[in-house]
């Protein structure tokens, strides 16, 4: 756990030298012998949580609102509920139950329910609702992200997979200039990931074979569908994505092909 | 005209230093009233003929082919017949009376229809054809292109907004390290260039109001329809898209906001 006078690279930096790194798996024999770098053309990035972080612009917003307006809102508790009221909104939809919503009205309508929960519905505006609501548009690469990508994309094609909208993902990506040779979002499919038309966006976009595509993210689920589809898959722990405090799954899984601890461990495990 | 001796970059730098930039439109003082480049955020740009140049790799691989074959095809007049072809096959595309087909597919048919044409068809086989057809994904940059996209890019947003397609135009620019922020074509909107569709893609997968995006390109007739769209545009020109030996038209256009010799002269005069 951290404590106030914690930096959030400081904490990064004492969990990467930690048990966390130690308890990472090891590529088994098996896998290291099934995978090979040099098939691989196109890295394809799972964006939100693998490459940039949601939770400290949230966190850092919600200091501010406590402040502004004399309130004590726990903003942990209101994060894990705005997550969870979007995946609820998000059921029929994945579904296909209900036609698809762009990622930015799915967040906007899961503020309104949770403040709603939270019995602070008439403590904010429309206006302070949209405001709020663009957080998730205003999320910060991790330290190892460019730096990692850099060296990546000079032996690989690289591209988002994200969920999110187009605009969105670009402008954080320019913001920040994280050097993807192309922003691919499950909008222009109009579906979400795990629906094979996102995945297939990838060698669709790109003109490579599904087996010259690594996925590249920090969520197992993810991973689990892009190997499925015909990918090879890369995995990093992301152990603050949602805080300090949270324990994290380090258990080696069936369907990942690489393990690295961050962005710029996977460019030399990649040879990059 | 050029003599043989003359390398394709000195013949551009005669070209840049001569009597077609001094011809030059000035931008208009109407013009330079209505303009204003601190409202713009995105540039889209043109790419065949515009950044890349497809005449001399075409010219390049048609002396290889008259080489290992023994032929003495013209292979500017064959450019210049496989562009009319093109255009012959789009004509009911454009109009809508045929669906949408991949500019890849419709070069592929244009070569056989002027090879038909020229009684070549005995002499290239499909696999042939189909290397061949591929010239049209090998185009090579200007010289001015990459440090001109460069400049721009640090104060705008770059897109290409191409009418090839998305696989076509992502290699090439990958190859040629050209620091496009994001590859936008036709493919998106499976459609083409005029079509408002396809100039919408640019707002809508950017983020920005139509009258935030200049449109780039050295096509008057891309140009036009940008701005009728709702764009600003700017344009430079490419004596030599076509080979030495064409004239060019630099008379003023009514559509046409901003005139710049290259893309490096474009960033001068967007203060990039």
């Amino acid at each position: 756990m951290s404590t106030p006078s914690h930096s959030r690279r400081s904490l990064l930096k004492s969990i990467a030298g930690s048990a966390l790194l130690a308890a990472l798996p090891k590529v088994s024999a098996a896998a290291t012998a099934a995978f090979d770098a040099r098939a691989i053309k196109v890295l394809a990035f799972d964006f939100q949580g693998s490459c940039v972080d949601y939770t400290s612009p949230l966190m850092a917003m919600g200091a501010q609102i406590n402040k502004d307006k004399k309130l004590d809102i726990d903003w942990s508790v209101m994060s894990s509920d705005w997550r969870d009221a979007y995946h609820e909104i998000m059921v029929p939809v994945l579904a296909h139950r209900q036609p698809y919503i762009p990622t930015e009205k799915v967040y906007r309508q899961a503020l309104d329910i949770i403040l709603d929960r939270h019995h602070l519905s008439d403590r904010f505006s429309v206006a302070e609702r949209d405001e709020m609501s663009g957080v998730w548009g205003r999320m910060v690469p991790w330290p190892d992200t460019r730096e990692g990508l850099s060296r990546l994309k000079t032996r690989f094609t690289l591209v988002t997979l994200s969920n999110s909208g187009m605009a969105t993902v670009m402008k954080m990506v320019k913001a920040n200039a994280l050097p993807f040779d192309e922003v691919l979002t499950g909008e222009l499919a109009q579906n979400y990931k795990p629906a094979p038309e996102v995945y297939g966006l990838v060698p669709q976009m790109t003109g490579v074979r599904r087996d010259e595509v690594l996925f590249c993210a920090t969520h197992f689920y993810d991973l689990k569908d892009a190997k499925a589809f015909g990918f090879s898959t890369a995995w990093w722990p992301r152990p603050l994505e949602l805080g300090p405090g949270h324990k994290i799954d380090t258990d080696p899984k069936p369907f990942v092909d690489v393990y690295a601890a961050d962005l710029i461990d996977l460019a030399v495990k990649l040879g990059a």
